[in-house]
C-alpha cells in the first residue's frame, strides 16, 4: 500500500509518501517534500500552483491513499482561513482524482507514533526518523508532519 | 460583459450571473441560485459537488469574470475554516477554468450598492431588486449576496 500524507498550509504544505506490505512488518519511506508559495502572488496562483505540485505527486507515485490531519481550530482566525483554503483546494485535488482519503485526528496521530497523545514534536520526529529508519529528522517540519499522518494510517488501518 | 458572483459557504453557496452592456447603463439578471450540501457526507463528497455545480455553471453561462467578497474573520473559527475549505475548492474550480477572479471586501460591496459601507442585509437586498429591477428580492440570502458582489464588480470597473 502506498500512502500519501498531506499536512496543508497555504505557505508550506508538506507532504510524504510512504509504503508497506502486508507481508512485512515495515514501512518504507519513498520521498517526501514540501510545496511552497509566496504571499506575494493572488490566492488563485497559490491554490493552483499546490494544485498542479500536487498532481505531479499523486500522477508520480500513484497513492492508493491519502491521509491528512483534521483540520483544528485552536489557531487565529486568520490563520484558519489560509490553511482552510489551501485544504479545500488540496481536498477537492484528492477528490478529482479519485483517491481515498481519512482524516485523522492531531491527538490520535501522536498516539500512533508514540504511544501518548501529549507527544511534543520532538518526540513525533524521533519516531518518524526510527520508524523509517532515517539517518536524520525529515525537513521541514511540515514534511515530517505529512510522514507522521502517513505512518498513523499504516499503524491505524494494520489493527 | 457577463459576471459571476459567488458567495462561499460549506452548507450554502450562493450564485448569480449578470450581465451588461458597455453601451447601456443596464444590469440584467440571468439566473441565480444555490449550491447547498449536507453535513451527512464526507467532506470530499461536499467539495466534490460544490465542483460539480460551479463547473456546470461555467459551463452554462461562460462567465468572464467571477467576483467574490474578501474573506473575513469576525466569524468563530470552525465557521471560518468551513468557509474557507468550500472558498478554497471554489478558487481552485475558478482556476482551472482560467476565468478571471476579483475579490472584493465587503464594505466596498455595500458602497457599490447602496453608496454607504454599514448598510444592513435589507438595504442592500431592496437595492439588488432595484438594480435588476425584480418583483422580489431573490432568495436564499446567499444567492441575494451572490448577486450584490457581481453587481460590486460591474459598478466597480465602471468608473
Amino acid at each position: 500500500m502506498i500512502v500519501l500524507g498531506v499536512d496543508p498550509g497555504l505557505s508550506f504544505t508538506g507532504w510524504g509518501i510512504v509504503e508497506t506490505f502486508s507481508s512485512r512488518n515495515k514501512i518504507n519511506i519513498v520521498k517526501y517534500g514540501c510545496i511552497k508559495t509566496t504571499s506575494h502572488i493572488s490566492l488563485v496562483q497559490r491554490l493552483s500552483i499546490i494544485n498542479t505540485e500536487l498532481q505531479y505527486i499523486i500522477d508520480t507515485y500513484r497513492p492508493e491513499v491519502v491521509a491528512i490531519e483534521e483540520l483544528f481550530f485552536l489557531k487565529a482566525a486568520k490563520s484558519v482561513a489560509a490553511v482552510g483554503q489551501a485544504r479545500g483546494a488540496i481536498v477537492l485535488t484528492i477528490a478529482l482524482n479519485k483517491v481515498h482519503l481519512f482524516e485523522y485526528n492531531p491527538k490520535l496521530v501522536k498516539i500512533a507514533l508514540t504511544g501518548y497523545g501529549s507527544a511534543n514534536k520532538h518526540q513525533i520526529q524521533y519516531m518518524i526518523k526510527t520508524l523509517l529508519k532515517l539517518n536524520e529528522i525529515p525537513k521541514p517540519d511540515d514534511a515530517a508532519d505529512a510522514l507522521a499522518v502517513a505512518i498513523c494510517h499504516i499503524n491505524t488501518v494494520k489493527f
